[in-house]
């Protein structure tokens, strides 16, 4: 029998491993979950590329970023935006910041008549409004890194209620009630970027996810569904983490 | 000596994973056969990411997709799909749907000048027509997933007696004479959907297959030729199951 | 020691896995080397995907496409590009048929102000004039396939003195004076394709490479230089083949 | 204890593996170091595909590229590109000339509204300039390769002080001061060209880092900060040389 805080720390590096085998880290990139036991402090790697990710790299984190305890190992430089989000939004309890190359370029464009939104079913997770960031025009010149508690919570304000945040220049920050919904938000968002992009070299006039089609997705929320645990497990098993799974009961 | 049903299962596990191999689907998209012994039942597995599929894990539905039998897990939400083409279809005897990336930017442009047409002669399968089908031109707000027979049977009469119809913001739906045609159907449609929107960047004025040669073509048709087993043979391999492979005398 | 024509099955064998492993071809495309003993001969394999030829499967033609000998086992239906290229070109050892899918885009479209042409130094083995043959101004409608002597004869005829044919819809043609050469050609006129693509969003002025540029790079010619057998060598290492290389005296 | 030179000779191996897992060099391109105790020479292998390079392939040059010692085997043609800028910059220590694909399409338009620049924060290493050498305004019809010194001492003019070149038709060459650095450089570099690519089009207006942000992120350089050690160690784990890894201490 796994405890659910045992179970936080594997799916927190199942994630990771995902992520990298997915391509939407690389050697940076982070993702993070509410403690279990505890929501003002949540889980994060200390500073380590996803794909080496292990149980014994989580370390405990307060919403403001300071490290649980005494371990000196140096943590990611972003764990801001992590405790942000989760401080404006008690409903998230997974976060993950990522550089994914194919979202980039809806975040560096400005005034496009084809500004990043939901074109595929799986993009309905994506939400209708997907604001973009841009460190700049709230600090000025910086080096773009999400440095501190008053950045964090800047991005976080711009995210507002949605759960995808682009940042300028930089990558962008998704929010999720459940790891495996904010992993699965990320696994999509760079594919509906670049159908999108694609789409727009056929033409400008491009056929969206309506409101109603987006909301009706949504309903049907489910952090541990059949169709949801099947990605979940597909993933994992590409990702060579398959053994560590947990599959829930009724699932 | 393998009976037909057997190889019915074997050839459906051996197109799932030849689909996955090749990217046509990832933790989603699945493939049905026509049950071998009787024209009114089909094959497909339960609900399961196609890498992971095995001979076990595939069931027997009635062509409003119920499942036939005792078996409790959990089945595709979208195999209506199947069963509707079928139903509709008595010479197709296998249907895949997937979500290939690739395809999905001809399902969101409206009026472009360029709709999806064979351009390479690997591309004649797809046939000199293929239809878009919006599932809200016909049941509006939806969660986009074909999970009725009426959206089943929408889509297969928007199919008509071609091979290939595009889903709106979701994918496509492909049907065949056997397991072997709509695979290499599924395998080649996004590559003629990626060389069209390359083609397109250096012009609008491009060279189709004419009728005449998509009709050549087609008129070569053999389930079994030796150049069809040739690529069969080739994916198989690729994908980790050549083993499977069951030769027929003459090829 | 190994006596020429054993290497040339080796070498044949090598060329396969390189041209699938680097995915110039795939399921489809095929490389021809003419007989070192007799140049009214060549060798290819049986009709195989080219990962899977071993030195077993390659048989002996008469330029005019006819098996030499009693091997019943089906051949390529387009091995008369290769006896028709070898027949009105006398310094011509290797050709390659593939479909490679980056090359596709500029056999498409008309009129275009890009036409395919070296824009990389790797590139200038293309030469620099890249006809496009479409066997429908010559054949009419057909299944665009190669399939005898007269069909190669033209597009041998177009092809001209050339390196390199596109084929309208289909693939290209590449003939070089050795193996290695051809493979190199057909390994770059990909990415060439790609980059030109590419460039061609930036802008359409774009700075090809001059033919004093061309003839420079040419005139340095040698079938094993120690810059041509650096690739060879990692091309075929990649592909799984480095055991079979056999290096010659000197380089 | 591993000494300086013994550690440049693995750091050497290990940034070919890397260039070559990460797709920046393929049979072609190479990298090199200033020698650890001489900087009038620098350490560069013999003329081998960087993913096959061992320690026992690297040769010491001068900075006209002379090989020291008497070893025969064949360096590569371009290796005054290294010795050159090396000349010319003394801070300097570390230069990677490459054909990666994704760079040459800037390097070959001519008159674009948009010229490559940084677009994403880890592609601020290039710095605000990057420069296209074109070796035909200097050289008039060549092979196009960089075959001496008086080439070599062109492009390292054209490049100035900044990081990175384009070379016209070609491939670009980098400067750093650590193979980290230059490695790293490398890596972001076709990233970059990838996202503006992308971003330009979806609209011309580009949101470019700004000077102010360069200069941010340069003045935060550390030739072995825990950043940069990550993705050293991440992408050399990826490219199977994380054996030959040595952590300096305090990172």
């Amino acid at each position: 029998m796994v405890g659910v805080v045992e179970q936080a720390f594997r799916d927190l590096v199942i994630a990771n491993r995902i992520l990298a085998h997915q391509g939407v880290v690389d050697a940076y990139g982070h993702v993070s979950m509410r403690h279990p036991d505890n929501p003002e402090h949540f889980l994060l790697s200390r500073s380590r590329s996803p794909e080496l990710v292990e149980e014994g790299d989580i370390l405990e984190f307060t919403l403001d970023g300071k490290v649980v305890g005494t371990d000196k190992r140096p943590p990611y430089l972003e764990r801001f935006i992590h405790g942000a989000i989760m401080e404006a939004r008690p409903e998230i309890n997974s976060v993950i910041h990522a550089h994914a190359e194919d979202t980039l370029p809806f975040g560096i464009v400005k005034n496009t008549e084809t500004p990043l939104r939901p074109v595929i079913h799986s993009g309905s997770f994506l939400g209708a409004k997907i604001p973009i960031w841009d460190i700049h025009d709230h600090f000025g010149d910086t080096n773009l890194l999400v440095g501190n508690v008053a950045q964090g919570r800047s991005l976080a304000k711009h995210l507002g209620d949605g759960n995808v945040a682009l940042m300028a220049c930089h990558g962008f920050a998704a929010a999720g009630r459940s790891i495996i919904e904010v992993v699965r938000i990320s696994v999509y968002l760079p594919r509906n970027a670049r159908v999108m992009l694609n789409a727009r070299q056929l033409g400008t006039d491009l056929r969206y996810l309506t409101e109603g089609e987006i909301a009706a997705r949504n309903s049907g929320y489910s952090p541990y569904s059949s169709e949801t645990w099947r990605a979940w497990e597909y993933w994992a098993n590409q990702a060579g983490v398959g053994k560590m799974l947990h599959k829930p009961d009724g699932v």
